[in-house]
């Protein structure tokens, strides 16, 4: 993930080029993995860096602490965020790489807002604060048929049972820019300085615009990072026509080939909810219509991320 | 994993052109996973097939046959072959894809030969019935680089803890012929027909002799497959030199960069053994030797796959 140079090189030049938000102040690093994040920290001036993970990584991000000798500014704590105990009652900042595949894949939000509600201080500073969801929609005959239609012919048996499920679970990958055939839609904005766990479970309408004749096969959903505390607004996006990210795009792909004209609107809602059963799986309820020259179609499809 | 042309074609080959081996016989599948190869079987001819398959696929796989016309043909048993009961005393043939990475990661070869001493008849077959394991040595400078040496200055910091876990940790993925340094070494053959699940752990001695002047970054095991039972031999195999399987090969690092001279023979042995605590897991410890002219190592080095 450290490879992720999209990622690492923003939070370095956010916590570097806004020294201001860190120097001093006392930080809580929720999730920290190797520690990456204290350690940039801590080199900009902390007063002093908690981090917590709760895995063995936990014990790497020590032994990496003492190797760089930050063991005096930098404490890593093993545990999770929801059971440890902090040394101190309030902390300045609290900076966390939490974000899953669909931004909010494996709910690590959740735990985010919860340290946020137990130990920020007042005027204190959430990095990032900021995340949209945005949506988009592709061409893509032959990787739908290549990932979907395959099961209806698998060495010569019908395999369809699986297509059913194939389709329902979105696709995280990469996706041409080249590909893309409608406007990009914002969805969804989160603060998430003020929202609460809750907000993170929506019904958003969208309205998509053909940019040119084309064949739409799926949706494309993104997330866009933002943190605007900074002297200048820093962020990243994971969309198509952004360098790429380990979080790539997630592919919704459609039961309908959607045959499209320029100027023509595909409209419709998306409702994001965690799964009753396993809350870090997300349900996707996708309604689409067009009514277009050449094409009409009205639907509603489910996805689950699992 | 249908997808991987070379395995399912094999198998499908096999059971097509070996008919003599199926026709009219008691077929066991060993993890069915979605029933292909008792799909292959019964359109084979084959009298029964029981389908033993764990995990939720099963359902699937039901669907499948039935989707096929096979059911009077295949009975999916959702289980443990442990565990499961087999409505006959013995079958005439067990095929069964459980090669894992490395042949031997996540042990599912255990489970075969349990199947095997409790069901397969006297004169029964095990499709396929020979594998073995082969090493050789690669330079691979630039991956090195990037995989390893990366740890030693990450974004500024020191995180050569993580080198060493990374070290121990054999690589998964796909070598270029052209990187090859020495001759392949068979290391080990199983008779899947008559070996003992101690048979799985061994250390066997090679001798690697460089082809051309060059360092070695490396050394890479992978496995060939034989079905030795069919009316000519039949296979694949999953070396660096063939067509790529979703195996790939299996990358051991070493601590040492290797200056060898063509004729200059790596001797060494090699260990391979169940790992005590997690039976699934697998330890292997190298031993290498080079008295080159450019280059004297001696060292033992362990690894871990899990």
């Amino acid at each position: 993930m450290l490879k992720d140079i999209v990622r690492t090189k923003t939070y370095q030049n956010v916590i570097t080029q806004s020294s201001f938000l860190i120097k001093d102040k006392i930080v809580l690093d929720v999730g920290a993995g190797t520690g990456i994040l204290s350690l940039f920290c801590a080199k900009a001036g902390a007063k002093h860096v908690y981090a917590i993970e709760c895995s063995q990584m936990a014990d790497m991000a020590k032994e990496i602490v003492n190797t760089n000798g930050y063991s005096n500014v930098i404490t890593v704590i093993k545990g999770k965020v929801e059971e440890i105990e902090l040394p101190v009652p309030k902390v300045d900042v609290i900076i966390s790489e939490w974000m899953g595949y669909f931004l909010l894949f494996e709910n690590m939000l959740n735990t985010v807002l919860y340290a946020r509600d137990k130990w920020l201080a007042e005027d204190g500073v959430v990095l990032p604060d900021r995340c949209s969801l945005h949506l988009t929609a592709i061409e893509d005959a032959d990787y739908k048929e290549d990932k979907i239609e395959f099961w209806n012919n698998v060495y010569g048996f019908d395999m369809s049972c699986i297509k059913k499920q194939a389709m329902m679970e979105p696709l995280v990958d990469t996706v041409d820019a080249n590909q893309i055939v409608t406007n990009c839609q914002l969805l969804k904005t989160m603060d998430i300085s003020k929202m609460t766990s809750g907000d993170a479970s929506f019904t958003v309408p969208f309205k998509l615009t053909a940019e040119r004749n084309d064949y739409i096969h799926a949706l494309v959903a993104y997330f866009n990072v933002s943190f605007t505390k900074c002297h200048k607004l820093m962020g990243f996006s994971t969309g198509p026509k952004s360098k790429a990210t380990h979080w790539k795009q997630t592919v919704l792909y459609l039961e309908d080939v959607i045959t499209i004209c320029e100027g023509e609107t595909l409209t419709g809602s998306m409702t994001v909810s965690n799964n009753k059963k396993n809350p870090r799986d997300i349900d996707i309820k996708l309604k689409y219509l067009l009514n277009g020259q050449r094409s009409q179609v009205s639907r509603t499809q489910f996805y689950k991320m699992r």
